[in-house]
C-alpha cells in the first residue's frame, strides 16, 4: 500500500477552547480512507508550544533548549489524535523515524510529532517521507495554498496551483528572510522533499474534504509542488 | 546535608498569563538556599495538564492514558523552574527516582514531575522522600495548611498547628470521599509519608517567605504533620 | 478480540519446590483459550519477593527501593510463565503499559509483573484493564473469593457470589486498616476497577477449571464484582 | 586512586536463610577501605539462580534465555549489597561497563551483576578489569585458593601461592572438561586476564581478613596468578 | 516456518572498492528463498573493524572498549545488507536477541551484528540460534569447510564433509592455541552449538550457490557439523 | 569555567593509513589546556561515512537512512579522540545534547558525533554552543579561514580576518548554491550561530598551534565570525 505522510499544524490540529468536534471529524475522515494508504501523521505544537517557548524565553532558556520544549507540546498534541483515532493508531507518538517504521508494521496510521532541535516538523514530515519512501507529503496548514503574495495583505495575490521544488525552495528561503508571501514550509524542509522529489501538497487543513482529496492523490484546491 | 522534598502544584508554578515574576523569586530563594540543603522538586500539572486532560476524555481517552497525558505536561511545567534555577539545577526533569538520585550527586537542586499513572505528584513527592531519606517533605500547595473544615465555605474553620500522620490520613481519605476539609495531600502520599515518618509540612507556595522559613526547618506559617 | 486481564498471585504461580506441574498445567488451559480472547497475564512477587524484601528491610533499605525489589523478582517469575507458554506468548516480561500494548499486535498473550514502586501487581492490573478496555479482570488469588468475615478464622463466614464496586472498595479499606475479612485486591487496585467499572472476576488460581470459566466468562465458583 | 574489581560468588553473599551478618561485616570491611582503593563489585547469581534456572531448564527455556534469568538474579543480589553499602555505592547495579564507569566518578564503589548471556561474572569482572585498568581482580569464591587437586577429594591436595596466567588458563580449561582440580575461574575470564595480564587473587570470600588484606595488595592466604 | 541463523563475515560482505554486485546478488538470494524459511543474520566486522581496532590499539585502548568499536562497525555492515534487502527485512539492526525475535514477528529477515564484548559474531550466532531454536546454522566464510589441515599451507589438506560437535570444539580451541588448520568458529560459538545439537553448516560465503543449498538444508560444498 | 565547543572534520581527525600521530598530538594540546577551559568536541565521519554513504546509495538507501549510517561514523571517529584523552574525556561518545552536558559535570572534555538526520556535524557544534552557552566555537576544518573566492582556483583569493554572522550565512547559503568560495560551515549552523551571535572562528585543524590559539582566545591565523 502506498505510504502518504501528513504533516498537520498543532493551531489546525488543537482548539483554543474545549471544542474538540474538529480531531473527531479528523480522526473520521482517516479512518475511512486508512484502507486506502498507510498514513504517517506528523502534528506541530501550535498555541500552547508557543506559550511555553514565550515563558521560558524569558526565563532565559537557550533556543535549543526551546525547540525541546517545543517537541513536548507535539507529543502532547499528538496523544490528543491517537485518541481521537483508538485501535488503528499506534499507540503513542512515535519519537524517531525508526519506531514510526515499526509501528507501521501493525498500525494503519502512525502519529509523531518533533524529533530533535534545530528543525521544524515540517522538516520531520519530509525527512519521515524520504524514510518510508512516501508517494506524497501533504502540509496541512492555516493557507489554502502558496500565493503570488501574501493574501492577508494584497487583495491581487493568486494562488499558485503547481510550485515547482527550486521555486519552493527560493519562497521559502525569503520568508526566512523576512520577505516572502507567506509560510508554507519550512527551509530545510523544502530542501529536503526537493531532494528527493516527493511530491508536496499544500492544502487548508481544516477543509476536511480537500485534505481527504488531497491525501488519495485526486484533485483539490490548493497548491501542489512536484517536479 | 539534609536531604528536603518539596512538592509544588502546577498551578501556583506556572501562571494563567505570561508572568513569570513568581517562577524568577521562587528561583531566586531556592539558589539562596541551596548551600543549607540538598532540593528535590516535584513539580505538578496545573492548569495546562487539566486543558489536555479534558480534551483527551471528551476524545475517550482511559483513565491511566490521561495519567501519562499529565505527567508530560509536569515536565513541561519542570522545564520552567529548571530554566530558572540554571547552572545549579539538572538540566532535564528527572523521570525516575534512580535518576533524581544520580543528579543529585552533581547539582544543588532536582527537579522531576509525574513518574507513572496511578500517583499524583504528592505521591511522588512522599515516595522521593523514602529513597532519598528526606529528613522533611514541604507541600507547596494553595492553602496555608490543614483546616478543621473547608475555610471557603466554613467561616469558624480554624488552620490546625499540627496534625499527626494517622490523622492526616485519615483526613485525606475523608477528602476523597467527598466529605473531607480541604485538600492538602493524596491519600497513597499520606499513606507512605505515615510508613516512613518523614515530617510534611504544608504550606502556601506562593508565599515565599513561609515557603523558606518552611524549608529550612524553622517555624512557619501552615501545618506540620508528625508523629 | 476481547481482552482479558489475570492477575496471578507470585505464590500461585511459582512452587515452593522443584514442582513445576502447575505452571505447565496453567500454560495448557492458557494456550487452549488463547483463541477466544487475548490474554494479559500481571503476575506478583510471591516467596522469592518477600525473601530478598525481607533481607534489604533488615539491611535498612527504604521501602520504595524494596518495591523495585520485589518488581524484579514479578519479571522473574513472569519468565517462568513465558517458557511454559513457547511462542504464543510475548517472549520477555513488558515493563510497562505501552510495551504490553504494542506487544499483543503479535502476541495471543503478553505477560507481565510489577511497574514502579507505590502499587501492587493488583494495581497493575487494573490500570492495564484500563488501558487495553478489557472486558473483565480475572483475580487468581489463594482464595476462592470474598467472604463476609475471615474464612480461616470464622466457621460462618460466608463467600459472596457478587460485590458491587463500592463494597469492594470498602472491604479492600477495611483490610488496609487490619480490620477486614481477608485480602482479595489492594485498595488502589479497588478503586481503578470501580472508577472505569470493569468487571472483575475473584477466583482461587489453583482451581484451574474454575479459573478457565472465569477466563471466559462463564459462569464459575468464586466471586463477581460489578456495578 | 587504584581501582580494583572484586568478584564475589552469590553464594558467597546471600544467605540460605534470613541471616544478614555476613553482608553487613563485608559491608563494613569495604567501607573502612574505601579511601584506599576504587572498588568494582561483580555479584553472582548463587541458590536463588540455581532455583529459576532449574525451574526455567524444566519449562523448557534455552540457554541463552536461562543465562538472561540468572542475571537478573545477579541484579537482585547487587541491590542487597548495594544497600548494605548505603551512600558510598551506587544506587542501583549497574547494568553495563560504560555505566559503571560513569557511576564511579561519584562513587566509591560500584556494584555490578551479570551483563549478557554466555559470559558467567568472572568472565563480566575480568572485561571490567580491563575496561578500569584494574591494578588487580579479587575472586573471593568459596575455596581458598588454587589447589594441585580437588581438596574434597584428595587429602594430598596443596594449595599453590602462585600460579602463572598459562597455567590458570589450562587450570580452567581442565575443569571445563571435568577433569580439573576445582573450580576457580570461568575459562573467558581466564584467557581475558590473561591476554592483559591484569593481576588475579583467589581468596576464600567468607574469610573477610584474608579478602580485606588481598584487596589491598597486602600478603594473604590464597592464590596470586600472575606473570 | 523453520528459523535458520546465518553468520557471515564482514569481509564476505562488504567490499574493498565500492563494488556492490556481491551484497546485491546475496540479497536477491535471500529474498527468492525468504519464503522458505525465516532468517536471521549475523554480520560481522571485517576490514574497516581491523581499521579502527589497529587504531584504537596503537592509541592505547584496552580489549574490551575495542570489542565495542568492533562492534559498531559490524551494524554499519548490516546496515548496508539491510538496505539491499528492502522492505522485506527489519530496517536496523537488531542490537539483542530479544529485540531480533521482536522484529522476527514483523519481518522475514533480521539483521544483527555483534551485541557485547568478548565474544565475535560467531557466538552471537550460535546464541541467537539457541534462542530462536534455529533448525540450522549457516557460518558463511571465506573457507569452504574444515580441512585436516591449514590448506594455504598444506597442499594434502582435505575438506572433511563432515564434523562431530566435539571435533568443533576440538579443533576450534587448537586454533585458539595457534595450533590448529584453520579458522572455521570461534571456540565459545563452537562450545554453544555443541551443547544445544544445532546442526551447523560451514560454506564459503561468495560462493552463492553453495550458499544457497546450505541454508535450505540440501547438499552442497562445504561442511556440516552435526551429532 | 568557559565552555567552548570544537567541531573538527573526521578527515581532519583520522587518516587515510594507519598514523595516529596527529591524534596523540591533539590529544596531547587537548590536555594542555583543559585547565583553562571546558571542552566539547564535535567530531564528523570523513572519509569512512562517505565510504559507507556511496554504498548505500548504490544499495538504494534514502537520504536520511544514509545520515544515521554517517552519524554512526561519527561516532567510531568519537572513540578514536577519547581514548588518545583517557580519563579526561567521557568515556564514550555523547549521543544527544543532554547527555554531553550530563558528562561535562564530572569531565575535562566531552566527545559527540551527529545526533540527528538532517544536521551536519557542523549545525550539532552549533546547537551545542547554545546549549552550554559557549563563549566560542572552533571550527576546526581543512582550510584556514574564509576566503573572497576560492583559493584553490583563485590566486587573487584573500582571506578574511573577520567575517559578520549575515555575510558568513550568505557565504554558506551561496555555497550550498554551488556558488560560493569555499566550504566553512554548513548553513544551518550558520544560521544558529548568527541568532545566539556565538564568535565562531574558522582554523585548519591540522595547525595545531593556531588551533590552541583559537580555542583559548588568543590572535590567530584564520577568521573570526562575530557581530
Amino acid at each position: 500500500m502506498d505510504n502518504v505522510v501528513i504533516s498537520i499544524g498543532g493551531s489546525i490540529l488543537v482548539p483554543d477552547d474545549h471544542d474538540t468536534s474538529y480531531i473527531k471529524e479528523l480522526a473520521d475522515m482517516l479512518l475511512r480512507i486508512k484502507k486506502d494508504a498507510k498514513l504517517f501523521i506528523v502534528v506541530g505544537g501550535g498555541r500552547i508550544a508557543r506559550y511555553y517557548i514565550r515563558l521560558g524565553r524569558d526565563l532565559g532558556a537557550d533556543e535549543s533548549y526551546l525547540d525541546d520544549v517545543g517537541i513536548a507540546v507535539t507529543r502532547l498534541n499528538s496523544r490528543m489524535l491517537i485518541t481521537a483515532l483508538g485501535d488503528s493508531a499506534y499507540h503513542v507518538p512515535a519519537e524517531s523515524f525508526d519506531e514510526a517504521i515499526m509501528a507501521s508494521k501493525n498500525h494503519d496510521i502512525v502519529i509523531m510529532g518533533g524529533t530533535h532541535p534545530g528543525h521544524t516538523t515540517d522538516a520531520v514530515s519530509a525527512m519521515l517521507g524520504e524514510r518510508v519512501g512516501a508517494v506524497r507529503l501533504i502540509n496541512a496548514t492555516s493557507v489554502d495554498g502558496v500565493y503570488t503574495s501574501d493574501p492577508k495583505k494584497d487583495p491581487d495575490a493568486k494562488r499558485l496551483p503547481t510550485v515547482s521544488f527550486p521555486e519552493l525552495v527560493r519562497i521559502c528561503l525569503q520568508v526566512e528572510g523576512g520577505a516572502g508571501p507567506n509560510v508554507v514550509f519550512d527551509p530545510l524542509g523544502a530542501k529536503i522533499i526537493a531532494r528527493s522529489g516527493i511530491e508536496t501538497r499544500i492544502v487548508h487543513g481544516r477543509e476536511l474534504v480537500e485534505l481527504e482529496k488531497a491525501i488519495l492523490g485526486k484533485d483539490f484546491h490548493g497548491t501542489i509542488v512536484s517536479e
